[in-house]
């Protein structure tokens, strides 16, 4: 019996609230509030030093300073600013090595950042029960929207050499077919440049190898392929064009996500999305005006300015050299301290903001486990990659990020690590 | 057959996409754009000419001056800045005449406008072929929302003289008992300060009878209240207390809903809940997770520093008196214009940015019926009513806004509103 004075909750959540859980990380963030001194590792944040605070002062300027209304600090539209559309639109061809006017603005729209189109964009795709496409490892975040809506990642299958494998794609096909799941698979996720957690790059062939196996059965699926981290490259820019121009995805509806946030101010908090399916964007937009109609106006202007004025892209060399620079405190220190001899293995990544360690056999790096508990009493904290795998167990793995720490900071990381590993090592 | 090189659609949608449709509106806002010329009183913006563009540079030269690294361009975190949602659930107290710290931070939110909130606390409670219990009239985007849902809007009744009925709502609830629908009630919606469209302000008893009937049953629902409106009263604050703030509430997990777009900068687009429920709140900011791990930081810091330095208050004394003086200009102008004479009633309001009007018997404001047909061809818009009943077809009410447009805009609106009005009632 309930005592008197208590109130059992009368609320009766709906499917979806029922399904709602803390996000993966969030037992993470709790140890990382509770340890002091601690330097994280985890944090998927971007590095505050150089946080663009002129060029934004000169941006509010200049929008301050326009003849005529503040129209900047009105409302906007759902879709987005047309001009900061048009300017996307623009930059996006021209990554793509298209001719200019090759991306219709009209196909592209604005957002909270390039979380919430995944958010939309897989709500009007998917029932509970139905099937998703993902890499192994994969964005974290998306597995924990995919949980929330009821769906299943089923993993693309890789080779020896961690590249996507045509022939187990095949049999990864077959098997759902055979177990009659094939009509439930609703979209392929693909995080193809410099990927959170794995920092790799898609290759054309990978792209085109799935594309061909799945348009031979008539599975012409929607393709959602985030390419957050592809301004994020150190040296030269990646060669692989997006599914948007590879001919072998023609038949193929293509969600390509991109954002503002991560290469630049990350409070400002703007992505976008240019959908090749008129039907999939209406859907994705008539959802986002029940939302908020449309992202900050506000913030959408001051990027306007901060796209055509140049000082996005000076931002970006400063950001990518500066990005590299960290990635190579952090690696170097791994190196020194010898690592690789305690039988950790990784790849340099050419951009985005992670390194990917895989541990040597039988350690388990998931949280709570000693591996995890050595690294928070030594005030070091990681990304379990378990968290990354969409339907396997896999607790070899983690994730360091490298985007928000100074270097200093980054080589007395590395250092705890490595003091944890070797004690892991030791036994 | 299809001929080939003419792709039918892969899409499958989910049963959310399919339910999706374009928004209530999405046809008036064609019609505004192919008029040449029109004033429109049925764009729900704001005014343009004082919107805060000196509080704003201000704020952003405090922020920036700071010591130490611009975290304001950072991410933040999921529910919000804590000094943001501090001084909120301050402000929010103070209107209750209740203790400073009377309401806890803990359970304060922060959303992408509170339009983000209705969203996911709905998604988050209502599974399709549920029941929310909404007024007559109520705010047409909410209603879309629910269609999203598949959620089924049921109106309280109303008496004679527009307040909600208790011997009315007690029917309903009868009615739904009998057809076995009482347990697919999940929540309860009210806009109970200057009302979209209604400009109504629900009175205390009004608030009150609903929840006591809705206990006597054992139906502590959760309260959705939406407050959007609270802070643009033209001459005194509105006396009525939320449901935070009554004790027949005491047992209902609510929601309470604000804004600091509409009474400050629209193109900010930061609202806040309050969520008196832990596990209703928890949910909310899981999904809130998935969609966007918090909503701009950069826009938050701007609003603390304007609620901290006064410059939000002073902007609302400024904007009371603009928005009154609007509405003054357009209620002149239909009135000397002998509007009522037509048939046509409305009650002057006492905040917000909405006249609603009724007009005269058989007069059918609907899109595309002729006295719409009527009014854009003299170059004016308004919102038809219909689109703001959950639940029956009633096609005399219509809202004119006056938010956006100046004093004299608003005059010569009116004129040509009485003039299509005229037309109408001479046949």
């Amino acid at each position: 019996m309930v005592p008197p004075g208590l109130q059992l909750s009368s609320i009766s959540f709906s499917r979806c609230g029922e399904r709602l859980a803390p996000p993966a990380i969030a037992d993470l963030m709790a140890k990382a509030l509770e340890t002091p001194g601690l330097l994280s590792l985890a944090a998927g944040f971007t590095d505050t030093a150089t946080l663009p605070v002129e060029a934004l002062r000169a941006a509010y300027e200049n929008l301050a300073s326009r003849p005529g209304p503040p129209e900047f600090l009105q409302y906007g539209t759902n879709q987005g600013r047309p001009l900061l559309r048009a300017l996307l639109a623009r930059r996006l061809a021209g990554q793509e090595r298209m001719p200019e006017a090759g991306l219709s603005p009209e196909r592209l729209f604005i957002v909270n950042g390039s979380q919430q189109a995944l958010a939309l964009a897989s709500q009007v795709l998917c029932d509970p029960g139905d099937i998703v496409l993902v890499e192994e490892p994969t964005y974290f975040v998306y597995l924990d929207v995919l949980r929330g809506l009821g769906v299943r990642p089923v993993s693309l299958p890789l080779d020896s050499s961690n590249r996507i494998d045509p022939e187990g794609v095949e049999k990864l096909l077959w098997e759902l077919e055979r177990s009659g799941n094939l009509p439930r698979i609703k979209a392929v996720y693909l995080v193809s440049y410099f990927a959170n957690p794995s920092s790799r790059t898609l290759g054309e062939e990978e792209k085109r190898a799935v594309a061909e196996i799945l348009a031979r059965r008539g599975l012409r699926l929607p393709i959602i392929e985030d390419a957050a981290y592809r301004e994020l490259y150190y040296r030269s820019p990646p060669v692989s064009p997006s599914s948007l121009n590879l001919e072998t995805f023609a038949g193929f509806p293509r969600l390509y996500l991109g954002t503002l946030t991560k290469p630049f101010a990350t409070g400002l908090k703007i992505g976008f999305g240019y959908c090749t399916s008129r039907e999939w964007l209406d859907r994705i937009l008539y959802l986002k005006g029940q939302h908020d109609f449309g992202s900050s106006n506000f913030a959408q202007a001051l990027l306007e300015e901060i796209l055509a004025n140049g000082a996005f892209e000076q931002h970006l060399v400063r950001l990518r050299a500066n990005y590299e620079r960290k990635m190579r405190a952090l690696n170097e220190v791994l190196l020194e301290e010898n690592l690789p001899g305690l039988g950790w293995r990784w790849e340099v990544p050419e951009g985005g903001l992670y390194l990917w360690l895989r541990g040597p056999d039988g350690l388990d790096t998931r949280s709570g486990k000693p591996f995890c508990r050595r690294c928070l009493a030594r005030g070091v904290l990681y990304v379990p990659g378990d968290l990354c795998f969409g339907d396997r167990l896999e607790t070899r793995y983690l994730r360091l990020s490298f985007g928000v720490l100074s270097p200093d900071d980054l080589r007395e990381a590395a250092r705890r690590f490595v003091a944890a590993a070797r004690e892991a090592s030791a036994g």
